[in-house]
Order: C-alpha cells, then structure tokens, then sequence
C-alpha cells in the first residue's frame, strides 16, 4: 500500500515470528482491550482521520469485535459525508474446507459484514457466509446473489475460484482460476464478472493478504478515476444501475491486482527453486522439517524486490461477464 | 528501507497508538521475554539469515539487554564469514540535555557498543557515551576520538550538530547544522568529515529513525560499491588505513541521507502549514492543546509521497574533512 503511494497505519492484530504457514512460530496476539486502547489513542490526538480501512487476519472472537466496532465508528462518523469513508472486510475464517479460526468467529463476521464495504471471501469463506455450496459457476452466482441480499454487502470478490469442472462447460479449464466479483444494484442484484487467469504451480503463503492490500488501493483509484465525479461522493461507492458490470470500477481494480499479483508470483516460484539451492549450498540441510521449514522461506513473496510489479503491472488478464 | 530494495524484518519493541512526540498515547512495550521469544521464533524457522540489523528506540534496559543479545549471538555466527554481519546501533537515550529513556538504560548502551558496527548518537548521546562535554568542534573531535577508543567501535556519526559558535571559526555558521562522521583506523584513530547543511526551522518527530534507517542502506551500497571488492568481505567494513577521511563509504553514504533527509523535511515543512489549515476548515480547532496535537500530526514526516526523495536525492551538501 505504501509502494502506492498510501500514507498508512498499522494496527496489529498479532506479533508473530513468522507467518503460520511454517507451522511453527512464537510471539502474542493482542487482545480486544488493547485494540480497543490504540484506536482510543488514535482519536484522542486526531489521528483517526481515515478514508479506508482494511481489516484482515483477526484470531478471536472478541478481537474481531473490537476491530468491527472500530470500523463502525469510523462509519457512523462518516455518514454526513458518503463516500468519505470505505471499510474492506477480508473475512479470514479458512481455506479448502478448513477452518484456521475459532468457530465462534464464524457469526461474528456474520454479523459484520452488513457494515462493510467490500468483502474479499475466498471460495470456502463464500461457502460459510452464504450457507451455498459452490461447486459451478451457477452455485457461486447463487452464493454471491444471497450475500448481495442478506448482507446488503455492496461488493463483493470471491478469490481464487476453483471448481471441479468436469463436463460444466462454464467451469474454468483446467490449470487455471478466477476470481468472480460484483457490485450490486440499488435492488440487491448482483452484477457478476469473472477474471480467469493460469494458476501458478507453487503453494504460496500471504496471497489473500496480497491481493486484500492491492485491492484497497486500486478500487480508491478506480473510482477516482470514474467519469463525472460523482461516484466518490457516493455512499459505498456503489456505480449507478446502469453501469454495466464490466464497467464496474471494482472489475477495473480487480484486473490491475490480479496482474500485480500474477507478476510477483511468477517472479517468486522463478526464484525459489534458487533459493533452495542456496541455503542447500550454505549447508543447511537435513530432515524433513528443515526441507519444509527452507520451503516455506523460499515461497515468500518476493514484494520488495519486484515493486514494479505492483505500482505498474501490465493488464494481461480482462474481467468477463457472468 | 524497503522502498530502496531491502526485505525487511521488524520486531517491534512497543505497539503505541502514535509516536510520543504527541505527548499522550495509548499501547504496550513488548518485554524483554518476548523479544527473546520472537528470535528463538525466527531462528529455528531458519529466519535469522540477517546481513545487518538496526537496533532503535527499546524503552527499558533489560528489552534492551535482550536485543543486544540478539545482535551478539548474529554477530558471532558471522565470525566465519567476516563482512557478513552489520549492527548498526542508534543508542537512543535523550536530546538537547534531557533522557528520555530510564536511567538504567545508559550502563546497558555503553556495555554493547563495543559489539556493534557504527552508532548514531546525537551531539547528547555522545556526550553521555564519551563524557565529554561537547560545545565546539575540537571538543566533539575528541568525543569521538574517546568512543573510537573505548568502546573500539569502528564507525560513528553523530547526527544534529548545533554549537553555539560565537567566536569559534571552526563552528558552523549560524542557522546550520552539520552531522559529524569517522570510521576509525587500525590504531583507532578517528578520521573524520563532517557535512554542513542549511537548518530548517520546524520541529520534526522521528528524523533519528529516518537518518538510521536510510544509513543502514547507502552504507551497505556504499561498501559494496567500493572498488576491489575486498571491503564487502572486511570485519566491520572497516576501510583500509591509507583510505582517507572523505573517501570513506561512511562520508559517502552519510552524503545521500542527508541529501534525501534534507529533501523530505524540506517538502514536509511546506506541506505543514496546508495541512494546518485544512484540518481548521474541516472545523477541528480550538484549545492549546488540540492545536499543538494537531501541529504535531501536521509535522509527521511525509515519507511515502516523496518516495522519489529518499530513492534517487540531489546530493547537494558534500563532505568536508575535519
């Protein structure tokens, strides 16, 4: 975000050694008091003067509570000026069917995400908030429909799609994914695109997070950037009903992410076969632990050295309708 | 950092709510245990694989205890690989006359000095580290002369120099500030330069850290853009004794910091007074105290918009010898 020129600040949710995909880590995660305590500090000096806010990864019920009413109150402050505030909501809950939270996280977000902007689920945590079981394109049409209604959630992306396929003919081909997204009508309807792009052989860590940061700066731009003017000043930012989902300034900061995100992948698995060979080379090697624990190092997104990637991707992959 | 290229791992010694130049704040100070925890995370994940480390504000003498342990056990696993490992330690205790950190915290400074790289005391810190009474050039040579001496660290700068001057011609002339640099020679001699550049007349928060952060940086390029490669692999990146006092990489790189500094104090300065009144046009005015807290926010150094000032400066105030 900062890359981007985003004058941001952090609050963080937890202090840990390294991401949890190794596995193994140390350090604390902070509790809902003292969220609640840095947000008060934050107001007390006028220092609570934000435009967007993007939650992500919150490990407890009570924290995410603390951190929906901080969005709330940065809501309810804006209200005399629509559009002058946007909260994205990246409900983190799991992956493929696992959940890597508590399970009395689940209705808490739930009950937040009415008061969101922009939801980032992917495919299971879509699966978990619309109660739909999505294995084809009309199942995920299905879930995003119910979210637009029941969640009066005004966009919504789902990333990183992947189903089954089989004889569907509507379904992706084989080694490659999507990201489905739409930004509803004052009806509640959905308008549904679809971004298809090659998956990557590689399993990385932090790409929700990637893509979560990326998008809060590229729909800020997108809807800058909209003809007119009047859409900034728009509550939710929501585009008129005669705007045509490609249209949509989230599908135009959809594609700019994925590209961003599709560079620096590709950039990352290139350099983590030498990676390994490196480390090997220093002499670090052995068990299986270690070959996983080198892995994991290796597959970390390679973000600083390829900032180019993010401030100017080339747009190789364009949104499609559903 | 990052923007200028390094993947960067921060431990955070404290979570506050602002910097607290503000004078109020709300948050915690991680513990001594905590930090040693989150190493002990990071190394048996094999991420300690640290080429330099940057050591700031710790707010209490046993935390600090435990990050200087964490600069001495990276410093003698380097031992085989001389070059291969850099501590730069800001030894972050006081200004203009006043500590800010407890009394206790300055025995434990000068027991680790000896063990890191280069220091970046301002004029206070090096008059507590050396004992010597700093109030015109000859007198901070010789301060300099006795930390080379005593603590046989290799390379200092002490940022923010303002003498009173008067009578002495050697001072620097009023409404300037100069930073005094010296990497020492075999015989722990000081060879020193010094760089005068134009005071700006605003008060800043946080330009300590922005002045350790871009030197951890330039010196790295700064050595291993030195011809002959040999110093990239040199204990301490220490320069050979013919190398004289201009030539250094230490002179070199305290060059572009100061040029960049320089450029975003100047750009932040201007931006003070806009931000000053827009912040009243949105009706947030009235007693001293919400005008000083909101001068403060004013000041924040603006960093990230002027991306371009930290990465590529106009080096405009050179090195003189001293």
């Amino acid at each position: 975000m900062q890359s981007l020129g985003c004058d941001v600040a952090a609050l963080n949710t937890v202090q840990f050694s390294n991401h949890t995909g190794y596995g193994q880590w140390t350090g604390s995660r902070v509790s809902a008091q003292e969220i609640t305590d840095l947000f008060q500090g934050l107001k007390q000096s006028y220092l609570d003067d934000f435009d967007m806010m993007l939650s992500g990864y919150v490990p407890g019920a009570e924290a995410l509570e603390a951190v929906g009413r901080i969005a709330q109150e940065l809501k309810t402050k804006a209200k005399k000026k629509p559009g002058s505030f946007f909260w994205v909501l990246d409900p983190v809950m799991g992956d493929n069917g696992n959940l890597y939270v508590a399970q009395d996280v689940v209705p808490v977000y739930k009950s937040l995400i009415s008061h969101a902007d922009l939801i980032l689920p992917n495919q299971f945590e879509a699966e978990l908030l619309s109660e739909v079981s999505i294995v084809d394109m009309p199942s995920l049409g299905r879930a995003i429909q119910v979210m637009h209604e029941r969640y009066c959630i005004p966009h919504i992306i789902i990333t990183s799609v992947s189903l089954a396929g089989g004889d569907d003919p509507s379904a992706p081909p084989p080694s490659s994914l999507c990201v489905v997204g739409s930004t509803m009508t004052s009806a509640r309807r959905a308008r549904a695109f679809k971004i298809v792009f090659p998956a990557i052989d590689c399993y990385f860590s932090g790409t929700g997070d990637m893509f979560a940061a990326l998008t809060v700066v590229r729909m800020r731009e997108a809807v800058w950037n909209t003809p007119g003017g009047d859409l900034v000043r728009t509550e939710a930012w929501r585009s008129a009903d005669g705007v045509d989902a490609l249209e949509l300034p989230l599908a135009k900061a959809a594609e700019k992410v994925l590209a961003s995100m599709h560079e620096v992948l590709t950039k990352t698995c290139l350099a983590m076969e030498e990676g390994l060979r490196r480390r090997r080379g220093e002499g670090v090697n052995g068990d299986d632990k270690t070959a996983r624990l080198l892995k994991s190092k290796a597959a970390e997104l390679k973000l600083v050295r390829h900032v180019d990637s993010l401030r100017n991707p080339k747009v190789e992959f364009r949104a499609v309708k559903v």
